[in-house]
């Protein structure tokens, strides 16, 4: 412990130095990293880094890597889209795809693409619209006044416009994006290489795993230009290097109060991470009794595998007495000062209380908000239709202020898009997660809840399972487009079992969903503002703000560290990866790789370990040397990066990428994917380096 | 929640009273019964209720209910004893069993019976042995002293000994029991109706469960004599009736350090029950496929719910911030009055220090600890027979007080009676829950940890319990018998698969147990008596002690509670198991009960709540009311019971029985069991009520 202790100690009694750090790029501390890496990135450097980068909304990061609009990201990230193109006949997520010509790139269906080209900060406006304002009113307040400023800039479908908040509130940007919606897919290779050590090496290292896709965004049937990309590096990366990560970090807590810390740790992980496990069970045990149901079941498997083993992190993260007795610390000291300026104390009355009491109202609501209303009774993705459907004839009658946020105008396209997507859903595994969902339902709220009464009378979860799956007609894209197109009156009219159903949970699911944003939600953001306010007139802005999935860059090493008194060292190599295959799965290469043995030298560079201070969101973020060249791609951090959530400690939290060299190597090698490698090749020696 | 603070405030700064309190019965606190009751139990009604009580060594507790040794109990305390008399022919378990004479009462072979007749305390003994040691030599010292003590006393083989530790250390005590090894099956009704409700009803109220089974103790192949039984009621308990629960509960961390909850919290409630999350999912999934696998897994998967609900139970009573907020303070306190006198300071100078060192160590081996020793990554009773024949072929060598304490001379023949077991062990479910737990191995250690490659090599777990379940002939008794009756030498030459890698991974395990009892266990230990010794000097022994399996008597009213606002009766009736019958499992009432419809009156009551203090280990406890007389039977608490592990909350901790009543006329009217019933109607009208 005292080693920690003191990593911790040390780390967090500073002002973030060195590696720490995910900072907007307003915001860039260049004099720290002079100080700390004798490089000085200029402002020509940063808008050249920063418009490389690239935003998939659904939730990752990537970059231009070409000026043809060549995406390059995770192939973790566009899993979802490779299963869409996918058919029971074609298993791309196991063979893998390759477009041989432009005309073969096959278009993603829920794929977006964002380029972040403006910021601005609105700190003001947010202000203003909710000064002296609390509880369900401050929250209806930000949310009308997000909405109109993001309308006003919004001004074509190639522009998107979020309000983002950092600083926990304490500021609010208005981020401008050039957005493509057209994106295709270029490359992926198969799944099992690209998550090569399957669950055992999730969030390890040493890695071996090959988890690279590319994308190209299309414009008005042609590729895109995107003159703003990264080119490749011609050197690659070495132990000790220099690198950025630019990037999308999903979200951190590193100045959440104990308060909200202490709630994760009792409350929220323990009852997730309770879910994840269970269904993990169910699914491995599923998925293990014929190929079909291996195959329906293998993403969201490891979707599940995912989040059980990062939520798992972060709660060993916050059982570690040392993390938490320094964010005492570090709050009581905060509370002396702010005790000490009459001023911030006045601004700030009541703040941690109301926290603490907001939580302690949320433990008690939180198994009722997660059954009736977040979806954890109902795992079904014809469920989530016919809620959708329900709740969108509903919302689409009222002003557009008025709505549940996922039903206001700037969702509805790809709403429209999801509810029509043609992919085909499994149903046995539907209503048997269903059949899981429902049962959960009952025992956490017990067999004698209203409730629970009113949904399944004397219906057992998986009978009530088995009846709505097999009796509802959303299976079938011509039906939902036909409830879409007929809009509430279709809807109204419908006796689709699945339908009546969503619309029978639908009033208590809104009723607890109101009573968690009024009593918890807006007391948490207001006061979540109100102590970030407090904590920037302390300290200043001198620090980042908490990851909110949008952009940001961070400086750091290619470096190893030491795992219980054993160095692990910073690259691994394609000899290593051939070292690790026992020929069963996970540890299975694939068989383009086993034919490719020996084309690539052993020694080449496969994945790497970097100090990048990264987390969920950042997967598919470009690794850049001082050039703004690329050598790697983030896709993953070591076991100690979960507890990043929390606090960075630089002795043991590490980034995981694909290094660049390996990437090219197999491209080049294993896949011949010649026409990729000819284009990043080409972009690479045409560009000259950004000005320094 | 500030109403719970206040109730739990209210309670627990005051001595405890009313019905808190599970007292051992040299201690009875008779005074404040009678001031609370206005009744004063004698010192031959304590002495007729404590001989009339028995313990099964298994974990549970039970009664004499006649002077012809028949036992009441749980059916799920003896749930194991019927699934070793049913056969793949004859599903004993779903079907019930009756013997309708004496000859068809059928032995239980794991089943032992004791009857506790005397208490000595040993303390000083104990302190003697001890005096001046640490860590590992004060383990070794108490154990061995234990372990004399308890030879000098067991005389004969109808006598069990056991110095039990009260006051976590505080105190030893030497009990005496008289033992009944000859355990046989009298009546058990359905699985399905003793555990009415299932999972969703498990720890819930209103409650329909018949969760009575009766044994009877015999001796020389005749039912033995049991003149100290408690004859039933006259009278069946009312609401509000004063009623005494005489049982053993198993554990209680009431007077833990805050250290050690938080432990709790963090650290190992999450851990197991994250692994049981998992196996009920797998087995859950497992046993939908077939009906064999439902038979085969049922009894596991009840176990494994059970303890996953308890466990959740008790995180949940650890996550309310107001439980740990009074635990601190009364620590505090008592750290003032220590601090406060200077012989109990000096005695007690780091005792907190080095239990919460010890907890940091323990939170760093666990893994290891619980994969490696505890059996984590081995869940497969064919490896579990293996280690046993392994260790038992190492161990026996070595002089008695040297060996793994379950292997002492003590436990040699339950061990040879659990090897020799005829029942047959389900190879398809062995095999997955080895496989299970070698990939829990492997995820938890990391591919690259030393042991896991040792024990993996290139295999996948799927393949290695593949290999070991199939290729093993430890699922043939036979073979089993040959090896232990061969000894070191033919386990040494055995090539049998399981037998050589239980050896394998015997060597790693034993050092991290070393490791383990020697820098954790012991120290724990060993502070836990100097904690418990300082509460004793400056609080006294006014007390009861923590619960440690040993016999209890608690007094309590028959009581329902609050539920969110809404009233919850003490009573449930037979009319309520009809009403709550949905024909669906768990709700499905079996035929018999379905065929007695009317025949009890629907207000016949079935279950009851009471406000006793109890725990798990006092399933199958007798109710009792003031004349001694059965009025019910033990056999759960209420959701809120399960933080009974820390602080028992007098306003909705409830324990839950089968009302006497009930029993009667389900024997009479719903099973025809008229040999049991004349026999409880004898007793209760040839015996005349103890003397007040």
């Amino acid at each position: 412990m005292d080693r920690a202790l003191l990593a911790l100690g040390l780390l967090l009694s500073l002002p973030a130095v060195a590696d720490e750090g995910m900072w907007t790029y307003d915001a860039f501390p260049v004099e720290a990293v002079k100080k700390a890496h004798g490089f000085t990135p200029t402002q020509a450097w940063l808008d050249k880094v920063r418009l490389g980068s690239v935003r998939l909304a659904g939730g990752c990061s990537a970059s231009f890597v070409s000026p043809e609009g060549l995406v390059m990201t995770n192939h973790h990230c566009i899993r979802g889209c490779i299963e869409d193109l996918a058919s029971p006949k074609e298993d791309l997520l196991a063979k893998g795809f390759q477009a041989r010509t432009p005309a073969e790139e096959r278009r993603c269906p829920k794929v977006e693409a964002n380029q972040l080209v403006k910021m601005t900060d609105v700190t003001e406006r947010m202000n203003t619209a909710t000064k002296g304002l609390s509880g369900a009113a401050f929250n209806t307040a930000l949310k009308k006044e997000m909405s109109a400023v993001e309308s006003a800039c919004a001004t074509s479908t190639d522009v998107r416009c979020d309000v983002v908040t950092l600083f926990n509130g304490g500021k609010y940007h208005l981020y401008e994006y050039r957005r493509f919606q057209d994106v295709r897919l270029v490359f992926a290779p198969e799944f099992s290489m690209a998550a090569f050590g399957g669950d055992p090496d999730n969030f390890n290292f040493p890695r071996f795993g090959y988890d690279v896709a590319f994308l190209r965004v299309w414009k008005d049937e042609q590729p895109a230009k995107s003159p703003d990309y990264l080119p490749w590096a011609k050197t690659g990366a070495k132990d000790g290097d220099l690198v950025f990560v630019s990037g999308h970090p999903g979200g951190t807590e590193r100045k959440a109060s104990v308060a909200e810390l202490e709630f994760q740790r009792d409350v929220n992980l323990p009852y997730t991470l309770l879910m994840l496990a269970e269904v993990r069970g169910k699914l491995k045990e599923y998925a293990s009794t014929s190929p079909e149901r291996f195959r329906t079941t293998r993403s969201r498997l490891r979707g599940v595998e995912n989040g059980l083993k990062a939520l798992r992190g972060r709660l060993q993260a916050l059982a570690d007495p040392a993390l938490l007795a320094k964010k005492r610390e570090d709050e009581a000291e905060l509370r002396r000062r702010v005790e000490a300026n009459p001023q911030v104390k006045a601004a700030t009355a009541g703040a941690w209380e109301e926290t603490a009491k907001a939580l302690d109202t949320y433990r008690r609501m939180l198994p009722e908000y997660r059954m009736k209303e977040a979806g954890d009774a109902y795992g079904s993705e014809l469920f989530g239709i016919a809620r959708q459907l329900v709740r969108l004839s509903e919302e689409q009658g009222k002003p557009n202020a008025e709505r549940l946020r996922e039903y206001t105008d700037a969702q509805l396209p790809s709403l429209r898009q999801q509810l029509l997507r043609s992919a085909p859903i499994a149903l046995e595994l539907d209503e048997s997660m269903l059949a899981f969902g429902l049962g959960r339902l009952r025992e956490t709220l017990g067999a004698d809840d209203p409730f629970v009464r009113e949904v399944l009378g004397t219906e057992s979860p998986e009978g009530l399972a088995r009846a709505l799956v097999r009796g509802t007609k959303l299976g079938d894209v011509k039906t939902r487009k036909a409830l879409l197109e007929g809009g509430k009156a279709a809807v109204d009219a419908s006796k689709d079992p699945m339908l009546l159903f969503a619309r029978k949970v639908d009033g208590p699911a809104r009723e607890v969903r109101k009573r968690y944003e009024d009593t918890v939600e807006a007391v948490l953001k207001r006061n979540g503002e109100r102590l970030a306010k407090a904590h920037l007139a302390v300290y200043g802005t001198s620090g980042y703000p908490d990851a909110t999935f949008t952009l940001r860059l961070n400086p750091g090493q290619v470096k190893g560290w030491e795992e219980n008194g054993r160095p692990v060292a910073s690259l691994t190599t394609f000899g290593g990866a051939y070292a690790r295959h026992t020929g069963k799965e996970p540890f299975k290469l694939p068989d383009t790789w086993m034919k490719a043995k020996g084309k690539v030298p052993d020694a080449t560079p496969l994945d790497m370990a970097t100090t990048n201070d990264i987390i969920g969101g950042n997967s598919g973020s470009p690794v850049v040397d001082r050039d703004g060249r690329v050598v790697g791609l983030i896709f993953d951090g070591n076991l100690h990066s979960l507890g990043g959530r929390y606090a960075y400690v630089p002795e043991t939290n590490r980034a995981v990428a694909v290094h660049g060299d390996g990437i090219l190597a197999a491209l080049e090698h294993v896949y011949g994917a010649a026409r990729v490698v000819r284009e990043l090749k080409a972009a690479s020696d045409v560009e000259a380096p950004p000005a320094r």
